[in-house]
């Protein structure tokens, strides 16, 4: 068997449309026996840093080589421009808008090219779906093992951000986000250990989270530990702490969501 | 081509977020090739009758020897342990809730073990997603062939429930339930041939089923013998009879839904 | 390795129950080594031409011989025929009720049978269920190389809609339709280039488009063109102009949907 790499899909293009199948058609008329992996085609329409959080926490748990496809392109057609990036152990085929940011924050090696050469393309190319005319070729191509090298010229002015991080507002008291609320009514906040080290030190003398109208001084280690309708954090398994409720959804318990302001006290 | 067994996923994990893709990619990582099929990850949350009634609905179709991954495991970090069982001529891996309840009652053949063996896991293991950590890994070395012995021992006091049965309530009425409305809006109820055969039969005297405000009195054979806006009970492709409607939603004429009661009544 | 050629799905069936895993199932047990993917399982209920349009925008970018399942059956079990049909480069398996239309209308070449032959079939048949029990074994034998011939008789009496055009209603104006809003809000309208050119030429004297409550008067070449809130009209990936919206849903800005009048105006 020749050597092959697989590709996975993270994009805004839904379920209920044919843009995903029209991707891996495109792919498979390329390479017949790629393995094709959807992470998720249900990124929130044009939310790029949506998309950097599905991308960043799953990447890293595929084969080395894997061709990672991920499109939340609400620039498609403008000036931003197509990119193929080598990070880490991984090729990333994506639009220059950052949607990799989150990836870039976690590994240390990357070389990013502009993908300007269109023999690879599926012509016509359109002004409105390069997920199928570009990214999804190039994908294909880079799959049967084509280098990255052959897409276009590195480039080192990309487009990254910085992931919200929270901020201390005062000796005791730090300002956080919600990052997303997902299908279980967690709330994913950007809080992390080393941010607020005190929320997960039983030794420490407490705090309180404010979230919505919702109020949290309990941390559990797993969801079952919390009482029905009882609001308490957790660390999650995306790295982040959650606010998160036993069998039910702290989403609605506590009235936020993606973009909540998340309000921490610790006890001095 | 070595030996190799299909792995599929039955999952409360959604398709919005990147767990379900996580686990593809820890799969992957232990058996490249191996071919992984979603039976459906959008189990509703924290339901673990709904994932029973899917995985029950769909393990019999695939090749024997098919490893079938059942997540929907609200107590995940908790004492409940994570379970491989050999059920007929398949290997699931899962929670022990209860989750294999109703493929266990369809099988003659059952032998659980408890998994332990750590080394099999991905690490570090988080206590809110073992789905990533332990039963996707678990199901990759099942799937190169490692035999079930090595995850741990054999026990016998495994979770099981019951799955809700008609009940006789006098001598020609019956109480069941809707276990579940399904995308179309078809009322599946708990209720089979055998529980009530004078519904099925047709020299029978008829009958009426009650199911939120609807009345129901005629037997279908397919969905076009319905007129329009009309709601009929039909012996579904699940074995269970359903009260369905000719192209528009039961669920919605009837104003019913999943756990509603359904009261039936033949005539003498 | 023996020829074998890619199957894949377009259904309305849902990812939230078994039965699309159930089809798969019953697929990979008669050809375990079959490439199978997902074009969308999430087409409207009951609605022939949503399916009609999913599968028209993807089928010919698979490879050649492709199989592809298109089921969206509301007559299922009734005397509609099962039909293996190929057209142009594919085989297409699909109730006879019209959902290859928009296929048939883009190739020349097309060749249709009755599915007869009962011993193909995964027994029992169920009288709801085509899509497990007749669909998916033909198309898994498709597959492995039997050939279209060996299921059933040529029929040239298969059904098939023409898809709503726009009409012209004076001399410079012309009434279309909505023929869908997808997941971004886009409303893909019935309108190709070819009819009505005046829209698409920057030499005409412009237009006005009216849909729900929105009137629209600019084209842009890409969506990063509009400003924020502002509807314009678009060359979409499907070949139909669409009316959208820059990072919104013109669905909602415009109030319009699925089925939405649209009337055009063009300037002499």
């Amino acid at each position: 068997m020749p050597f092959q790499r697989m590709i996975t899909l993270t994009t805004d293009f839904g379920l209920t449309e044919h843009y995903v199948g029209a991707m891996k058609g495109v792919i498979y008329a390329i390479n017949p026996t790629v393995q094709l992996v959807d992470i998720t085609n249900a990124v929130q329409s044009f939310d790029v840093l949506d998309g950097a959080i599905a991308i960043s926490q799953a990447y890293s748990y595929f084969p080395k080589d894997t061709v990672h496809i991920v499109v939340v392109d609400p620039g498609v057609g403008g000036p931003r421009r197509p990119v193929v990036a080598n990070i880490g152990q991984y090729t990333f085929v994506a639009p220059d808008n950052g949607v990799l940011s989150l990836v870039l924050e976690r590994e240390e090696r990357a070389l990013v090219r502009h993908i300007t050469s269109e023999h690879y393309f599926h012509q016509p190319v359109s002004n409105t779906f390069h997920g199928r005319d570009i990214f999804a070729p190039v994908a294909a191509y880079l799959s049967k093992g084509v280098d990255a090298s052959k897409f276009g010229e590195e480039i080192t002015d990309y487009t990254r951000f910085v992931a919200p991080r929270p901020k201390a507002t005062a000796a005791n008291t730090w300002k956080a986000i919600v990052l997303k609320s997902d299908k279980f009514g967690n709330l994913i906040t950007n809080i992390m250990p080393k941010d607020i080290p005190q929320i997960f030190d039983a030794q420490a003398n407490g705090f309180k989270i404010t979230v919505g109208k919702a109020e949290v001084t309990k941390l559990c280690s797993s969801y079952g530990e919390g009482a029905q309708g009882e609001l308490f954090a957790i660390l999650g398994s995306t790295g982040f702490l959650e606010i998160s409720s036993n069998k039910g959804a702290a989403s609605r318990l506590a009235g936020a969501d993606k973009g909540s302001e998340v309000a921490v006290t610790v006890a001095e």
